[in-house]
C-alpha cells in the first residue's frame, strides 16, 4: 500500500525476495499503482481488494505519514501481518489510543531501518558482548545530503519526528535504558525557507539517562558529501565506531593527496541491505510467527522523545520523560 | 553442471536471479546433485538430460577442470549458451584445437569472476577515462588465505593455471596491450607437502609488454589476514587503488590501536556480488544474444601466460610470448 | 618558574631551542629546580632573583594553577614577557581586575596549545580559506587517557575550568563569532571518587553564536585508547576533519582485521609540536615585539564560558552570555 | 664537507642538534661553503683545515658520489669519525680495495636513511618479535615524485647504484639472510632523455635468499602523489606495513569522497626524524665509541646488488650473487 518512494523501494525488494510473493500493489493514484505493478510483476488493486482477499498474508504500509497508522491498524483487523513505514504517527495520543497493539505479539511490524544495517548491527552485537567495557556515551551522527521538498516539510512532521526519529530509536535500542531527559537546540542555518515553513534544517541534541548516560545526537539536512550515518560509541575499556559507507575501495592517489570514493548519496543506497533485511524479518513474521523486533512500543518511545525535543528546541528548556520510557 | 563449491555457489545465485530459472541440475555423484536440487527449488538430472531438453537455454558448466572444456563444447553442440568456470582447460593445445571457439560471437563466457567485481570494475573504467593519465605499471597482489587440500593440488594444473589464471586475465585486461615476457620466481615456503605434490604455494611475477610496461604478481597460499586481492595501478600523473574489502566499517578503539573489521575470509564472500553480476551477464547472453565479455581469447590468452610462467619458474629465464597475445 | 609536569616539558624544550637560552629555573620546592636545571644545562634560582635580572628578557610561568596570574603579573611589572600556562586565573573577577593586560600588546602569553597544532592549524587555515563553504556546525571531542590525581581535583578548578577550557578557546578561535549560549550536561559514570572530590569526569556541552552556529563538545576522563583530540568541522559544502594521530604509519594485518599503530597516549606526545611552536612565537615576542597570537582576552572569554558551563551544569538551564563575549 | 643539497640537510641538523657543535663547513665551491657556514652559525674552511684540525672528532662527507670514499677514507686516517652519504662508492672494485674498512669497528657510518625512519624502525622491531610469524617475502615500494636533474644523471651511477641502493639495503635489514639471486627489468617509459643518458626510469626487481624468501622492489622516478615509501612483510602468521606518511590528519569531506593530506612530497620531509636519528647515532659513535650501525659491509652488500641488478637488467638473465652476500 503506497507506490511513493519508499513503496517503491519495499516492493522491489518484496519481487526479489525468493521467500515473498508480491501480487497487489495499491496507492490513491491508480496509474502510479499500475506503473509500479508492472515493474515489480504485480497487479493494481485497491487497499479494499486487498484487505478483502484471504490469500494475502502481508502487506506493506509505506502510504503517507499521516495514513500508516490507520492504514496499518486496518491491515491488523482484516488478519494480515504489517509493515510500516516510520514514523507509525505524528500523535503520541494517537498511538496511545491504538491500545490494540500494546500487545507485542501484535503482527505490526515499524520499519526502523537502522537496526537492520550490518554495519550498525554489528556494532551493537559487539558492544553487547561487553567488547569496550560499559557504554557509557554515545554520539550519533545522522545528515541528510540535501534537503527534502518544501511541499514535504509541512507534513513531515518536522525534523524531529520525520528524521531524528530514526536516533530517538538507535539511542534507545544501544543505551539498554530509559532516556530520562531530553535537550535540543535547532537552528535553521541552510535554507530560510524551511523556517519560513515552521521547521528547522540543523539540531544538536543530548540525551540523559537515569544512570548518567549522555548522547549526543547530530543532525542536518546538507552535508556537501552525501549522507553521513555514523556512531560512537564510548565505553569503559574503549570505543567503537561506525564509519561512512564507500561503494567501492577504490582509491586515487594524486598531488592533493590520497582520495576515496564518494560516500553513499543517501539513504537508499546506504541502507540498501537493510531494506533487504526488513523484508527477511518480515518474511519470519509470516512464515513463522514471529514478533516484530520493533513494533508500537519502539514507536511510541521514539515519538516521545521527539515531542520532547521539539518542546526543548522551543523552549530552551530541558524536558524531563515522565518515567521515562517505562510507561510505553 | 558440477554441484561442487563452485557448481553451488552459481545454482544458488541462479535460484535467487529473477531473470533466470534455475530447472536441473546435474552431476556425477547423483546425491549431490539431488541435495542441491532440493535447496535450489531444482530438479536432478543428467548431463545428458539437460541437453536433450531444448527448453534449457543456458548451461552454468562448472564441473571438475579437466571437463570443463568438453562439456562447453557438448553444451555449445546442444545449441545452449554457455557460462564455464575457470581456467577453460589445462591444455593450451586442447584449447588452440577448440576452433569452433574462435568465432568471439560463440556463446561461451569463461567466469573470470574480477572483472565483474564491482571494485575492480571501476578501477578499471576510471583508469581508462584518463584519471591518473597514461598506464605505466601495475601491481596484482592476489593472496589466498589457507592451502587448497592437497587431493586438490594435483589436479589443479599448479599454482599459475588454478591461481594466477585470474591475474594473468586481470593483468590483460587493465594493461590494454598484449603481454610479451614473463619473469616468475616460485617457491614452496608455506607447506612442504605442496612441493611434494609437484606445486609451489609462494610466486612473484613480472610481467612485460611491448611497450615497456611492467606488471607484478604477488600470488601466496596462506596469509593469516584473510583473502588478499588488491590492484595498484600507476599512471603519468597519478595512481588507483583497489584494497581489500571489509564487511562492515565497524571499528574498535583500544589501547592496542584503531582496528577495522577483519578482511573478506575467502573469494565467496569477497566475489558475491560479482558472482552475481556473472549471472546477470549470462542472463543477457541468453536474453538479448550479447557476446560474452571474457571467453575463449581471453581463456587461451591467460593459459598461455600460465605456461610462460611456468616454464619460466623451471628454467629461471625470461620467457617470450611469441606474438605476444595477438595470435589469439 | 615552576618545575611541576608542564614546567619540565616547556624548560627541555626552551633549552633544545636555538634561539632561546634557558638560565634559571625556580620552583617552591629548591630541590626539584636543582634537578630540572641540572637536566637542561640551567641553574637554579628564586622568583625574586630571577626578576631581578635584568639579563632576563622572557619568562615561562608554569606554577600551580592558583599562582599563575599573580606571577605573570609580577613578570610584566618587572618588564619581562610572559609565557603563561593556562587557565591564567581561576576567578573571572580576579581576571576582570587585571585591567593592565587588557591591552593588546602587553607581553602575556596565554599558551593554548590547541591553536599550535599543526593538525589544528591546518584545517583552521582551510577552513578560513573557505575549502567547505561557511562553517555551520562544530564538533570537538576532547577525552583524556585517564583521570588526574584525586589530590589534583580539588585545585584544578573542576573539568570545564581545567579540561574543558581548550574547547572553549578552540571554539572561539574556529567559530570567528561570539558565543551567546551555553548548555552542559555532566555526569560521573568513571570514579566516584572525583564526584565525592565535587567534579565531574564526563560532560557534553551545546555553544550557540549569535547567528545560530552550533558546537557540540565532548569530553571524558578516559578513553582506553590513548589521547582522543578530534575536530569536525561542517561548512556549507562540505566538512573538514582532524583525527587522531598515530606515532607511526605501521599497520599490522591479522584475522582479527587490520590494526594501526596506537593513538598518542598523552598531551605530551601528542602535542609535543605544538608546545615547541609556542616557544617559537614566545621567541618572536621577545625578539621582534611580536603581539602574544593568545593572550587576556582569550583567557577571559574561556573563563566565563567555563563559568557558564559550570552553571549550566548545575541548574539544568541554559546559560546566556551578557553581551556574548563581545564585552572582553 | 660538502655544501650541496644533502650537505645542508645534514648541516642545519648538526646545529640544531644540542649533542654536536658544527664548526666547520667546506666545499669546492667557497662561496657555498661560506654561505652554508653563516646559515649555521659555523665558519668556511678547506677540506685540509679541517683534516688537520685536532679538535675535530667527527666529519660528516656529503661531497659528490665519485669523491665520497676517498674524503671518507682520508677523514678516517686523520682519526675522524665519518659520517657518509649513500653510496660509499661507485665501483665494487674500489670499495673491496678499501681493505682498511673490513674492521666492524672502523668509524665509518654510511646513512642509510631508511634504518633510521621510526616507521620502518617500528616495522623491524615489531618483524623480529615474531608478531607475524616467520618472515617469507616482502615488498618494497619507492617511488621518488620526480625526475632528478639530467645533469645528476650521469655520475648518479644510475638508477640501481643512486636509488635502489636503498632498498637492497632494507632488503638486506629486513630479510636477515643474504640474497643469492637478482631479478631486475627495467624501463624507460617517464623521459626519454634519461634513456639518451644511459639511465632507466621505471623498475621492478624479485630478489631471492638461499631459504627461498622472495622481495619485490618497484621503483619509479615520477608518482604525481609525492614520495611512495612503503614496506608491505608477509609473515606465517599476518602482514605488517609501513604507509606512506601524511603531515597531518585533516580530511576534507566533499561530494568528490574524503580526501587526505598529500603525502610528503620529498625525502626532506619523509625522512626529517631519520636525519636527525643518524645525527644522534653519530654523535653516540664520537661521544661513547659506539660502532657504526652500517658501515662498509652494508654499502658493499648494496652495491654488490645493485651491480647485479644492473647486469640482470642489461641481460634479461637471473644474476647469482657468488656466496651471496656471505663474503663481504
Amino acid at each position: 500500500m503506497g507506490a511513493g518512494r519508499m513503496g517503491e523501494l519495499h516492493a522491489r525488494n518484496a519481487a526479489a525476495n525468493p521467500r515473498l510473493d508480491l501480487h497487489w500493489i495499491a496507492d490513491n493514484d491508480p496509474a502510479r499503482a499500475q506503473a509500479l505493478a508492472v515493474a515489480c510483476g504485480a497487479r493494481a488493486a485497491s487497499f479494499d481488494q486487498i484487505l478483502a482477499n484471504p490469500e494475502v498474508k502481508g502487506v506493506i504500509v509505506a502510504t503517507s505519514t499521516d495514513a500508516l497508522l490507520e492504514s496499518g491498524l486496518a491491515c491488523l483487523r482484516a488478519g494480515k501481518a504489517v509493515f510500516s513505514e516510520k514514523p507509525l504517527s505524528l500523535s503520541v495520543d494517537a498511538l496511545e489510543a491504538a491500545t490494540v497493539l500494546v500487545d507485542p505479539a501484535a503482527p505490526l511490524f515499524v520499519a526502523f531501518n537502522r537496526r537492520f544495517d550490518p554495519h550498525f548491527a554489528q556494532l551493537k552485537e559487539r558492544l553487547d558482548a561487553g567488547e569496550v567495557g560499559a557504554l557509557e556515551t554515545l554520539h550519533l551522527i545522522n545528515h541528510d545530503p540535501a534537503t527534502p521538498s518544501l511541499t514535504f516539510i509541512p507534513r513531515s512532521g518536522g525534523l524531529f519526528k520525520d528524521f531524528t526519529i530514526h536516533d530517538f530509536d538507535t539511542a534507545a535500542w544501544l543505551l539498554n535504558e530509559p532516556v530520562t531527559e531530553v535537550f535540543a537546540w535547532a537552528s535553521c542555518v541552510i535554507d530560510p525557507a524551511i523556517g519560513d515553513a515552521g521547521d528547522v534544517d540543523t539540531a544538536k541534541l543530548i540525551l540523559k539517562t537515569g544512570s548518567g548516560k549522555l548522547c549526543l545526537i547530530s543532525n542536518s539536512r546538507r552535508t556537501g558529501y552525501g549522507y553521513d550515518q555514523r556512531i560512537e560509541a564510548f565505553g569503559s575499556k574503549g570505543a567503537l565506531r561506525v564509519g561512512n559507507v564507500q561503494p567501492t575501495t577504490v582509491t586515487r592517489w594524486d598531488e592533493g593527496g590520497p582520495e576515496g570514493d564518494a560516500f553513499h548519496y543517501a539513504f537508499p543506497d546506504r541502507y540498501a541491505e537493510a531494506y533487504r533485511r526488513e523484508l527477511d524479518h518480515f518474511a519470519d513474521m509470516i512464515d513463522h510467527g514471529e514478533a516484530p523486533r520493533t513494533g508500537y512500543r519502539d514507536a511510541l518511545a521514539a515519538l516521545r522523545l521527539a515531542e520532547a525535543a521539539g518542546e526543548s528546541a522551543r523552549t530552551g528548556t530541558v524536558i524531563a520523560l515522565a518515567g521515562g520510557m517505562a510507561n510505553v
